[in-house]
């Protein structure tokens, strides 16, 4: 018996010439075009540097305003560089900060560091601004989810409030208790599946576009929560440098892709997405969680 | 400002003495009694040692009788003994198998291990034999989701079926195209959210109850499909051992107990899972995914 391949998305399958009846994802993609691909700015970008790898992140201004402009204030000051990650809680979170917050003397003291934001948990639907691609299947959470501009969305039909999800990659701000208690110096991932009980508890600022797995794969803190724990011989895990796109070297900036979530493709990507035509499917389940569409990326070509 | 923290499962506060109203899941735990916990059988667990550490699964004979015998009669046989992990795909599974699966004159061949058994998808619902606790929130996939045995299940109303959902930690067993092409000997396991389009698509034999971050935190692949590849001198991670509990010398078992989710404490914990009281959360979904609730695993204390 050969591998068996569980299909998840497959950049390299070919399309035929003839017409086809199904739609299968990587064949859609295979037939897109340079319009159906948008090209993040690197002025929303964040490049997490540290030993084990490097991790791009792109901030969602439009659902977190406030938050996102004091994590590029806090990213130009070079504030994180020299902190730590503190926290990697398996089937979770991974999460950044200094490593020295509980110790008033020693925390580091940047412009803004302390001042704590309103939180933006979620945003009032604006007007014909913030395009949404709907899903049509009914969600566990949210009375509705779907897309705007590459990243998962949910809305809330009555009180006419949208936030993004805690997918796989979501990146958002710790706080205390108290909803308004963060300040943007401490942020977290998500490395699992979506532990969507923290949407509106916590304001996201935006997705992990490219290196995931170097957050997913470093090694899990044993202390409560998953903190490293001094006592069992942990500590936390250096970060080397984060930065916005706009002051990286241009030739150590990535050159990405996004599939656009306003199109007619991306249409036929949900449904496609949902019948799952591929021949390995043998039960369709002709439906589709928000999650579990990750929304291709790729190296632009040029 | 200090440490945040994301609530998910803490198991050391305490308990007023006074009456709550208030349901808080690690309160709850702490107030159970021994007959809330169960512990698993040795002879439906395996042991997979490998250099970077111990992963213990439940296997659920109910759900797939026939993979579940060969699988332990390989084990038996010790047939994965030096073998490998030869994928890691991020954000999906990992999955071990035969690196030489491919070459027919190189492959291992043991007893059973090329005979291809029927597909056990999913199984036709027992009269009173399959206690089944139900969720009470709408499933993106299923008809149904809860717990049986200590598993996230899923059930058709309609045809009277029910199968194991893939949950972070849900272990399942390699095939071709073919829905009855898999043999026992390619198992995978996966380490990230909930990739529920798998769901009744392969034959699911049970679940991790330790050590999932041993395989969440592997170093990825980067062939197609997250298989290691030769070409970018990536190798395949060996396998020490893979044995059924009551193979393995009895001072080196685990002694875990497992929640069990037929009494009445289970089905407060579903309701405190849905409200979240906990002082942190702001925003309380009154809902929770089958996937969002890990079944809590503990050391028995004697």
């Amino acid at each position: 018996m050969s591998y068996f391949l569980l299909l998840f998305t497959v950049f390299a399958a070919s399309v035929s010439a003839a017409p086809k009846k199904k739609l299968i994802g990587s064949e859609l993609l295979e037939a897109s075009k340079p319009t159906d691909w948008r090209t993040p700015d690197q002025g929303n970008l964040l490049y997490f540097e540290m030993n084990q790898g490097r991790v791009v992140i792109e901030l969602a201004p439009e659902y977190a305003p406030r938050h996102v402009a004091r994590i590029k204030d806090l990213a130009g000051q070079k504030y994180w560089d020299g902190l730590a990650v503190v926290r990697v809680q398996d089937n979770y979170v991974v999460q950044w900060a200094d490593p020295n917050a509980e110790k008033p003397e020693l925390k580091r003291k940047f412009k803004g560091s302390e001042e704590v934001l309103p939180a933006e948990l979620d945003v009032e639907i604006p007007k014909g601004k913030m395009e949404f691609t709907k899903l049509p299947d009914k969600d566990v959470y949210a009375d509705e989810t779907g897309f705007t501009n590459g990243m998962a969305a949910g809305r809330d039909k009555k009180l006419k409030r949208t936030w993004l999800l805690h997918c796989y990659g979501a990146v958002g701000v710790g706080r205390d208790n108290a909803p308004e208690s963060g300040d943007g110096t401490e942020l977290y991932a998500v490395i699992s599946g979506s532990p969507r009980h923290l949407d509106r508890n916590v304001t996201v600022v935006g997705r992990i576009i490219q290196g995931a797995e170097v957050f997913s794969s470093l090694p899990r803190g044993h202390g409560t929560l998953g903190f490293f724990d001094k006592d069992k011989g942990e500590k936390p895990l250096p970060i080397k440098s984060l930065r916005l796109g706009t002051e990286v070297p241009e030739k150590e900036r990535v050159n990405l892709e996004i599939l656009r979530t306003d199109t007619p493709l991306f249409a036929q990507m949900i449904l496609a997405k949902r019948t799952r035509e591929e021949e390995w499917f043998h039960y369709r389940a002709g439906k589709i969680d928000a999650c579990n569409f990750p929304i291709p990326v790729r190296e632009r070509k040029n």
